[in-house]
C-alpha cells in the first residue's frame, strides 16, 4: 500500500483515485479550490480532499492530474513538498482550439514532462499515461487491441515503482515500454495534437497509442 | 490495374515495388543512378529501372520512396512530370544520430508532406505509412496487434485512390485512418523520433504505430 496524491480533481484524478483505491493504496486528493462544491462530492465517495501542499507532503507519490496548462506553474510552487518523491506526470499542456482539441503544444520542441523535471529537480518525474482517454487509464484490457503505455523518466527506481502502480491499474507488463530519459516524453507528448483529427475520424470514442509489434 | 512509379530504389522502394507488382500493377522504378550497379539487380527481378524524370512521368500514381532528407529537393525537380498526378509519400525527413536514427526532424513544426505539396502545387499529395516498418508496409496482417495506416492529404479522391492501393498491399479498410489535410501528417511525421528508444526498448523487431480503439 503507497500513500497517493492525486494532484488535481477533476476527471482524471476522478479515474486515477478510484483506479488506486481498487487496488489497495491509500489515496489523498490535493485540489486548488479544496473547500468548493467539488470536494462534497470527493469526500461522499469516502476520498480525503485538501489543498494542493497539503496532499503534496502526505502522498509518498504523487500524480500531476492538473490542467498540463498550469501544471508548471502550480507544481513548481510544491517544490518542498515533492521533494525526494516520485512525482507521475500523466498531463498534456496545450493551446486548446475552438473546439477544445489542442491546436498547439505549450512546450515544442520540449515537454511539459522537462519543464516539471527542471521546476523540482529534487523530485523524481515519471510522464505516462497521456495518450489514453481517461476513460481506459484504469481499465486499458478495455479495448479489442492492447494499448501502450508510455514511460519516460530519468530514474531507474521511479519507473519502477510507476510499473508497479501501473500494473495495479491493470496494465501488464508487457503493454508497458520505458522509452528512456524524461526528454523521451516528447513525441508521447506531442500525440495529443493527433487527437482533434482521431476524434473526427474515429468518432468520440475512447482510444489510446499502441506499438504494434 | 495502375502504372506506379516507385521514386527510389533502395529498400522501401523494393517492398512497395514488390508489393504493388504481385497485387498485378504496372511498376517502374525510378532511380538516381538509373546505371548503377543496384539496377541490374532490379532488371534480374524483372522490374524496369529508369531515370526519376521518366519514371515520373510514365506513372499515373508516384511513390516517394527516396531518402526523407533528399526528397524535397530531388521532387521539387520533377513538377512538370508529377503534374496532375498522386504522390504517396512515405519518407521520413530526418537529422540522424551516430547511430542512424533520428535525432530531429528537418522540418520540425511542419512536415515533409507539407513541403513537397508547396513544391508540387500541380501535384495531390499523400502521406502514408511512414509510422510503418518497412517490413511491414505490404504485410501489415502479420503481427499480433493490427497496426494503423495514416493517411493526411488535401484531395479526397486522391486519398481514396491510395486507400485502394493500401488495399492492394493487405490493409483492411478498418487499420486506415484518414487524419485531415496534409498538415495533418505532423505527428506522425514526429513518430520517428521514437524509433531509436523504440529499438532501444523492444529490440530490433518489425513495429508500427497504432491506434488501439
Amino acid at each position: 500500500m503507497t500513500k497517493i496524491a492525486i494532484l488535481g480533481s477533476g476527471r482524471v484524478a476522478r479515474v486515477l483515485a478510484g483506479g488506486f483505491r481498487d487496488a489497495g493504496h491509500e489515496v489523498v486528493v490535493g485540489s486548488r479550490t479544496p473547500d468548493g462544491p467539488a470536494a462534497a462530492g470527493w469526500a461522499a465517495a469516502g476520498v480525503r480532499v485538501t489543498g494542493l501542499p497539503e496532499a503534496a507532503g502526505l502522498g509518498e507519490v504523487a500524480v500531476n492530474a492538473l490542467p498540463g496548462a498550469v501544471s508548471a506553474g502550480v507544481l513548481g510552487g510544491l517544490a518542498a513538498e515533492l521533494s525526494g518523491k516520485v512525482l507521475v506526470d500523466v498531463a498534456n499542456a496545450v493551446e486548446p482550439d475552438a473546439a477544445g482539441f489542442a491546436r498547439a503544444l505549450r512546450h515544442p520542441g520540449g515537454s511539459l514532462a522537462e519543464e516539471l523535471q527542471r521546476a523540482l529537480p529534487g523530485t523524481r518525474v515519471v510522464k505516462t499515461l497521456n495518450t489514453v482517454h481517461d476513460s481506459l487509464m484504469a481499465r486499458p484490457g478495455s479495448l479489442g487491441t492492447p494499448p501502450t503505455a508510455f514511460v519516460s523518466g530519468n530514474d531507474a527506481d521511479a519507473k519502477a515503482i510507476v510499473a508497479g502502480l501501473l500494473a495495479d491499474l491493470g496494465w501488464p507488463a508487457g503493454w508497458i515500454i520505458d522509452l528512456g530519459g524524461v526528454e523521451s516524453a516528447r513525441v508521447p507528448e506531442a500525440f495529443v495534437l493527433m487527437v482533434g483529427d482521431l476524434v473526427g475520424a474515429l468518432g468520440p470514442v475512447p482510444f489510446a497509442l499502441s506499438v504494434a509489434r
